[in-house]
């Protein structure tokens, strides 16, 4: 096995597969079709043991991933409101392939009546509450959606699949109330946005599902899709509110020492390794990792997820600084590597393009 | 030439080329040699743009990005402290291509002398005030090196070429006299280093050059060696400290809109595509990029860079919010483009990989 010389993301397949696991199961006793979110992890081969464990329907968030993963996947929702310079694209797409597409406007759906050359199934995106994008639940051109796309019935190529909504404040929820709240709020804005439309088209569905709802709730009884997609890693995000636990993190990157300073190790693996989110401490106390130990000094064995109390303090595009106590630094020296759990795993893979397993095999990334 | 589709990295080879050739004979001027860091670029064929300008040799900060570009350099600076663990990689690369290192401790050299199978010049990093790394100009670990270099003569295989460092405290320097002064003790720390030094090894360099020093400064007599790399395409954090004009700035991402709100446009281009560093305003009222206007319809006549008032004041992964005047918003409904320029050029190209000009011609990113 190829030793570690450089920076590398790791991960722990058997941490990330009983994720995947305690996530398709909660959604089957749910009822709820699982449809994870795969701009996590944006790769061919992890997606294979989500198909071990059920799935056969995937959430993305670009055309390009769409590409990506129409070459495995026979059944894909682009998960972003639509991007209609994009739909010639999408017509290139393996027309074996479903594929489901958000809208959020009646131009969005001349423009698809125009140019589309296959069938798509259509999702009104709605707000319920994060207020990043989506039509506010009383908007009327929900309606006028709905009115069109009845209207032209047999003679569009779309059908409407009902209703569609990311609540994203969970992520900044101080507590598992708090997050159960926000679910609960996103569920009855959805189910009453069905309800106003039943009338019109039958058998509408709901589809949401963000992580830390679908790690914090037990039951999502009467929701018809869940579409989370961290928690196949989780990251310090997540587990710092609450989420998840350290032991449930799949990824660490390996950093190799490059310096011992009295009071810091400096370490190869920058911003352009973990992108650049953190978790905000008081007044420079920023964290954009924590250290973890090995196991023994064969990677095989993994990371022993308890805390030590070695953070990563600032980043610089190549350089990253570890401090914290004496007694623990001491442990590294040049020639040795830490390893740090990252604060956003979604961006730590997109920056990596690669993961490597413990067993030293190396899985793809879009 | 192909549409703009997707959410694409644009530069303008103009002025991109205008900022290599006035860095250039700036260097030129002042008699220093200029051997730009390429980790902001990364890519071959910009790298052929320097060369057009008599550049020779070149800075790089991971030995994957030594090995990339010793496809078509033969003289390559290193400047991170050693990653020890990569030596047998150091190897590996053509032995026409000159690698320099950077050390901090007679324990890397110790590593290097019995594993090196190829010569390497070696610098000594120096701490002239970012306190990132480097060893301080008083450490008695200098000393220790030049001796040690001294005493292993030529049953070595490395040649010690003299003290480099980077003043990176200059990128928070708030203004032009902040940046000339952190500049004027950078070199006379290196020039004091080196003179202490002179009696040991004749012939020692100094080598230094942050893109807000090299871009302010005038004049570099003395200093043997210049090392800026961010002027390539400059960027808003370089504006916004008074380092570079608007129109200096080469890069600008296409992102397409995918939702009118009342109060903001949201595009497809967020953390994934731009990193997530930011230019900190008061209280909400951080700015992840400034939109420009495209000159014409026809992007090959590129933007103009007087400032809108539109901004990118949130990302998520896929997801950028442009907040701003409604009038100036009311130019933009989907199907559009706008032009965003970034804030941190180096990581967001590391984030796209991949270059289109004006022209729609595609170029490498390691």
């Amino acid at each position: 096995m190829q030793q570690i010389d450089r920076t590398t993301l790791l991960l722990d397949e058997s941490i990330c597969r009983a994720n995947i696991r305690r996530m398709a199961t909660k959604a089957k006793q749910s009822g709820a079709r699982f449809r994870p979110h795969f701009k996590t992890h944006q790769s061919l081969k992890i997606g294979e043991w989500f198909r071990e464990e059920g799935v056969e329907a995937i959430t993305v968030s670009s055309v390009a991933m769409a590409e990506y993963f129409s070459a495995l996947w026979r059944d894909i929702t682009i998960a972003i409101p639509l991007n209609v310079l994009e739909i010639p694209r999408i017509n290139q797409i393996d027309p074996a392939c479903k594929i489901n597409v958000c809208v959020m406007s009646t131009n969005a759906l001349s423009r698809l009546q125009t140019e589309l050359q296959r069938e798509v199934g259509v999702w009104i995106k709605i707000d319920v509450g994060y207020h990043r994008t989506g039509l506010q639940p009383g908007d009327d051109e929900i309606r006028r959606i709905v009115e069109w796309l009845g209207a032209h019935g047999q003679a569009s190529k779309m059908r409407l699949l009902g209703f569609l909504a990311h609540a994203g404040q969970s992520y900044a929820a101080t507590s598992a109330d708090a997050i159960r709240a926000i679910d609960a709020e996103a569920r009855s804005i959805l189910e009453n946005v069905r309800e106003q439309h039943a009338d019109a088209v039958d058998d509408l569905h709901i589809s949401l599902g963000d992580t830390p709802s679908c790690s914090i709730v037990d039951n999502f009884q009467g929701v018809d899709e869940l579409r989370p997609g961290n928690f196949v890693f989780y990251d310090l995000m997540q587990y710092t509110s609450g989420v998840c636990r350290l032991i449930d993190i799949a990824l660490a990157m390996a950093c190799p020492v490059i310096a011992r300073h009295s009071d810091k190790l400096v370490v190869h693996g920058g911003s352009a390794h973990f992108s650049k989110d953190c978790i905000r401490g008081n007044d420079r106390d920023d964290c954009y990792g924590w250290v973890v130990d090995k196991r023994s000094s064969d990677i095989t064995h993994g990371w022993n997820a308890a805390d030590t109390e070695l953070r990563l303090t600032s980043l610089s595009q190549e350089h990253g600084t570890i401090t914290g106590p004496n007694e623990q630094l001491d442990r590294y020296d040049i020639g040795d590597y830490v390893l740090v759990l990252p604060v956003h795993s979604c961006l730590t893979g997109c920056s990596m393009k690669v993961y490597r397993t413990l067993t030293g095999e190396y899985l793809d990334h879009l």
